[in-house]
């Protein structure tokens, strides 16, 4: 058994995380950190776990982290940077859920994050845990910089064109859309019921700290310049994003849907849809699931990709675990097949 | 492996019967029949199943039927009636999830459900479907009626202070709150979300089916009189009830959280919660589970429970699957052992 | 031309009273306070008033204040109480749309409001703003205690049994559902989208500050001893609350149709509904209007009232409109017959 | 007082009409049709409307509607065709809330609708109904195609750039977001509050209606070619339209902001938020607004703007009225005046 550890958790990441490991075969949960909710017990704060798991929160104790196999952090940015070295010294894998480690470079990093970064040779070994992308690179990874939810459905999207060079990488426009989920769980007025229910309103449009670590991937690809447009939108639900991407193609004869079918032929949590097909959110709630459909209107120059993901699970939590399958040399499925909820 | 048909089934117990059978591990689903989605794949249909169900909806087939070990039916009330007699004679076990064995007078029935009842010899032998009540006649049985929705989450909470003898059974206030699942996945006005979104209603307060069903159950207890009144609602959910249940205690010393923990203590699927808690619909989204909470307000002469549970889950096709793990002798938790998801 | 002032202002009581004032014939919004937002436009904190109001929110000035003719307090429990003494004494109007002068008894406010009352005096002098109740010592009145949206809806769903004597003042129930507009324009957790939304649950069954407030008017009532039970529930929509009634009738004979018909005939937003009728929220939402329908199931003992107001219309800002008018000799609908939004 | 009419009437459109005709100052509803509710009550069929409209619908009777001086028909495509050249024969002025008028070459009509068109030369005299394209046309018209709800949206969208010549035509994305009301109130599985509720999808990617009657208005500014991407997405609420537009800048230097606080200086129901903004759908809920924004994204080459609607006000029900207004002489926010309804 996996002997893992949470740092944070009392978020919607960490009861996802904890919901995810409770049901893992391959799992010992071990002990799962909150300094706010210390002595809390787990079924407490999140009821569905009443029964099911059996720990109280606690302050962080190096000692304890440290017999772990493995430690998630589903921390607030800025937090694992501080412990991961230890813990890594210590032997012990790591997986961030948090943006720590997602940007290679510091000064995009400090840029973006606002803060001076606590370990820069980690940021430059973490390796970003987008599996359909880095395989091999994760599972000899002692540091795995978990990816953020827009930015997994965006580059699972645009990666089959990109690769294939068919789409002008300075034609890009990711207009994304999540569930309130998103934004955590966290007491603020905008994301509540009363604000963000019934409403719909894009944010953060002038910038968005998921646009560079998007970027940074879709350039390990082209290898050239990209110009990508990003725009996050809030919708009333609850789990879910729906990313739909915009490109120029170059290749007017590319069969785009044979390009994504073959991409992703063996990929277990990526889901190629029929031609005129448009993926729905709830297909995916709970799964630990991406699934695309691709089209090109009026046969025109615009290729159109729709990629939903769970936010919560192949967005964050699920990808964590899928991740942690492969550090740890289980069949890659292991502990995600549950089927998502419809209705 | 259990050899599973399954009749009906493009409504929402049926997408949620095929979640629960696909993950189930001493299950093999066989045939799904419709004839409205004749070679529709289930997947296409209920595109959460995509590649996790590999069966197209079919013609009802006797002979492939009778070569099941147990055939679950999730059709329109007046269909089971019809084909269960045929399928027992073959010696298939039979679950009803529509309502046609679940009063055990057939005038009952035939007042309620508005038809002559075509086996009234079959609904004196079907076994009435909830395990907390009848757990070994179960075991036993060739035909069940699954309970209705409204039915278990209103007994659950009535049964331990009926059993106890601690209240009036003349007494009786279920006010039910039930998503929009609940009704089905029918073209309906008013069902649609711009008619149920953002609005709150009760309906059928005249009269409503679920009334005789909770009825007879609360009768098998008292053996005497009961009086109850039942006051569905809709709420803009799309799974979950609530109900909130109000009866007069005739004895003012009874400890009725002692009760409550007792009666429930050994049961798997039924969770009593603390004092002083209110419990969340969510907290059994998408699981086999019931949750109680029982107040006294003010120490006054009226108990208050308050009881939860997903009504495609507990209210269905997850009582039905315990059901069918009780007949064939599998541990009762068998395939149901899945957490609620929170968010 | 009422020259109106607002203190608070920030919440949703607030927005939807600029929202009736700012369309009211005979109203001039001369100053609205907010010591959190001075200097915001109101426009900019709530987008729906953008070209409406041309205010922004200032510090609160006793002077600007003393000059209006009517001040309304849209703030905290606790505040208006502070402020009332010297603005009644500069001859301004003051209407409290939180709960600082709505329990006769000193030491009723005191216990549930859990601090010393600032001015029992007032307290006492205070006038409960239930036009249908009240109406002509509101004309009268220098200081309105608004009503709270739980105790309007509850009240005028018992009060013609009650009036006409008809039912046991010792059974009642109230069940009521509130959206959670209801909980305010706060930044708590529990309030939140991906808490609230898609969850039902009750809270606060132990004890509930309504429930003194309601006990309160059905004792003015009856005179004599009244027994409520009072379970308060979210719902996951924003505006609305849907009550259900449940009494013993001690008259089998009583035509309970024809007593609610009578006891609002003349009331202009109160509407009666025809026998089995099953009110809806979204019928009232965003207009000032209560709308009622009387059950009595199987002909039974047990009378079922189902009662929906908007929790922010007649169950605050529009209550509060509907008062002004009355003190002010006008019209009691002016600028009161918006119709409801539906869907 | 303007005699009005309106043939069907029993969908969204239809309330929504009914509910801003009924506060109109100058206008009498003299008749309602519809074939289905004949005989019902206005305000049974709308439980908003009772007390406030006393007609009931009515057989389609041309004698009345002859006497009406404006008919406007919310009815189905291919319904208005039929009825209009015999009224507009007698006199009355006829505004079309569907899309019989709304393209102006009959091949392209017949093609997307997929009928042939009754009165193609009606078809060539409509005036396309968008005031703030076509306002002294509208003044002088007897026959309004009022447009649809995305092409509202996104028009309003284009225009200050189109006009201005600083965009590419052949560059042009609509990435449209509607809440359900806007795919009607009709009996289809799709739109259940059990199925579109906590979900999030794009649907007719390859062909929408409403891409021909944008595109035909974008021509009109442009006068040469126009490449339009339109992708609608359905979105988990009621009321709104979100249109999230791209398109590439062609002179670096144009002062976006500007152009479109100039465009729309004068218009009584566009509403220019400044820079940085993001308009939210509920700022307009029940109002006849636009509210628009314009970005542009890390000085780059795109123009991104976001146009928010309530699709059954200014995207229906609201611009027939501003219509009718124009064409009767009044000023043009006559019974336009409502403020959104938030929360």
């Amino acid at each position: 058994m996996i002997k893992a550890g949470i740092v944070g958790g009392t978020g919607y990441t960490g009861v996802e995380l904890l919901r995810l490991l409770a049901m893992h075969p391959a799992v010992k949960l071990a002990v799962i950190t909150s300094r706010g909710e210390k002595g809390v017990e787990v079924g407490e704060l999140f009821p569905n776990l009443r029964g099911r798991v059996e720990l109280a929160f606690v302050e962080p104790d190096d000692k304890v982290l440290k017999g772990c196999d493995v430690v998630f952090f589903a921390t607030p940015n800025g937090t694992a940077m501080n412990s991961a070295p230890a813990l890594l010294a210590a032997g012990v894998r790591v997986i961030d859920l948090a943006a720590d480690f997602r940007l290679r470079r510091t000064e995009d990093w400090e840029h973006w994050y606002g803060m001076p970064h606590a370990c820069p040779d980690l940021l430059a070994e973490a390796v970003y845990g987008l599996p359909e992308v880095n395989r091999e690179s994760i599972r000899n990874a002692r540091l795995i910089a978990n990816p953020g939810c827009y930015p997994t459905a965006v580059q699972l999207g645009f990666l089959p064109l990109l690769e294939a060079g068919v789409i002008d990488p300075q034609s890009l426009i990711a207009d994304a859309k999540s569930g309130v989920s998103g934004a955590g769980r966290k007491a603020e007025v905008g994301i509540l019921l009363g604000e963000a229910g019934d409403n719909f309103r894009a944010y953060n449009v002038p910038a968005h700290r998921h646009w560079p670590e998007i970027r940074q991937g879709l350039l390990a690809v082209t290898g050239g310049p990209v110009d990508l447009v990003f725009v996050p939108h809030l919708t009333p639900m609850i789990r879910g994003i729906h990313a739909t991407l915009y490109a120029t193609l170059t290749d007017p004869d590319a069969d785009v849907q044979a390009l994504f079918e073959r991409r992703y032929a063996a990929e277990p949590f990526v889901d190629v849809l029929p031609p005129q097909s448009h993926p729905e959110t709830r297909s995916v709630r709970g799964a630990n699931q991406c699934r695309l459909a691709v089209h090109r209107p009026r046969n025109g120059k615009t290729v159109v990709v729709l990629s939903v993901i769970d936010n919560l699970v192949k967005g964050a939590a699920g990808q964590a675990v899928q991740n942690m399958n492969l550090m740890f040399g289980l069949p890659e499925t292991t502990g995600l097949e549950g089927i998502a909820l419809l209705p």
